[in-house]
């Protein structure tokens, strides 16, 4: 769906993102320019941390998540602003190699009190591995545009 | 305080970062990669959009936070493993030029069930731009290490 406005929307509506692999490079990057931690940035430290090994940021992982929501079929008209997330969760670290996938559910949907134009949903988002494994979850508020002829 | 374990902290002790500021050219790099939305990208979009103007992804303004933490005066031995995050909230835009500090509080403490030698610290993060406003804050639990000769 391109071009989604919040009237095309219905409750309990899933979407899935194309996979994602993330690369070590990506891995180490990421770590060194926003959190420079040894099991993010060191593989001998990382093996002996509580990882196990090289795992990505969990913010790089929430990152991913972003990249694959806007780049997925959800494609608002005027983008989704986020107002806010709650029940941030990392179960299973990401590691280099991993392919990624996000699913987005349709939690809620209401009016905005403030703007008229626009209603605000809630959404359930689930990154998962190539295993299955979720990697990420998290529920968000977010602004997005009604269909002009509904807004009046 | 470097080399700081799970026992030298107490509960409402406070820890303010380094100052940091962000650039457009940050702004527009991170949401090429991450978070592909008009008013995170382009100027001209971002003008007609709700914020106005150039406005950095909420992801972006996450892992500048997590910069600040990670490069701030809690340097934990091991590290912090993030275990969760709530209430993550973005009450104001970050735009380019701003100066961000974050400020980190101590909420609770307590040893962790599965692993003896660390412990759980929950910890409100909030940082703040030039002034003084709140452009990010959230809640999260992360695990650190007990001082050796406290975890027996």
């Amino acid at each position: 769906m391109s071009d989604v406005y919040f009237d095309d929307l219905e409750l309990a509506d899933r979407f899935t993102s194309e996979p994602y692999t993330v690369s070590a490079q990506a891995i180490l990057a990421f770590a060194q320019e926003f959190d420079v931690q040894p099991f993010h940035l060191d593989y001998a430290a990382a093996d002996e941390s509580v990882f196990g090994g090289l795992a990505a940021s969990g913010w790089h992982t929430a990152a991913i998540a972003m990249r694959l929501f806007t780049t997925g079929p959800l494609r608002f008209v005027g983008g989704a602003v986020g107002l806010g997330v709650d029940e941030l969760r990392w179960p299973v670290a990401v590691r280099a190699g991993d392919c990624l996938q996000l699913e987005t559910e349709i939690l809620d949907a209401r009016l905005s009190q403030s703007k008229p134009k626009h209603g605000i949903l809630r959404i359930r988002n689930v990154l998962t591995n190539q295993k299955g494994e979720v990697v990420l979850s998290y529920v968000a508020n977010a602004l997005v545009q009604r269909r002009p002829d509904a807004a009046r």
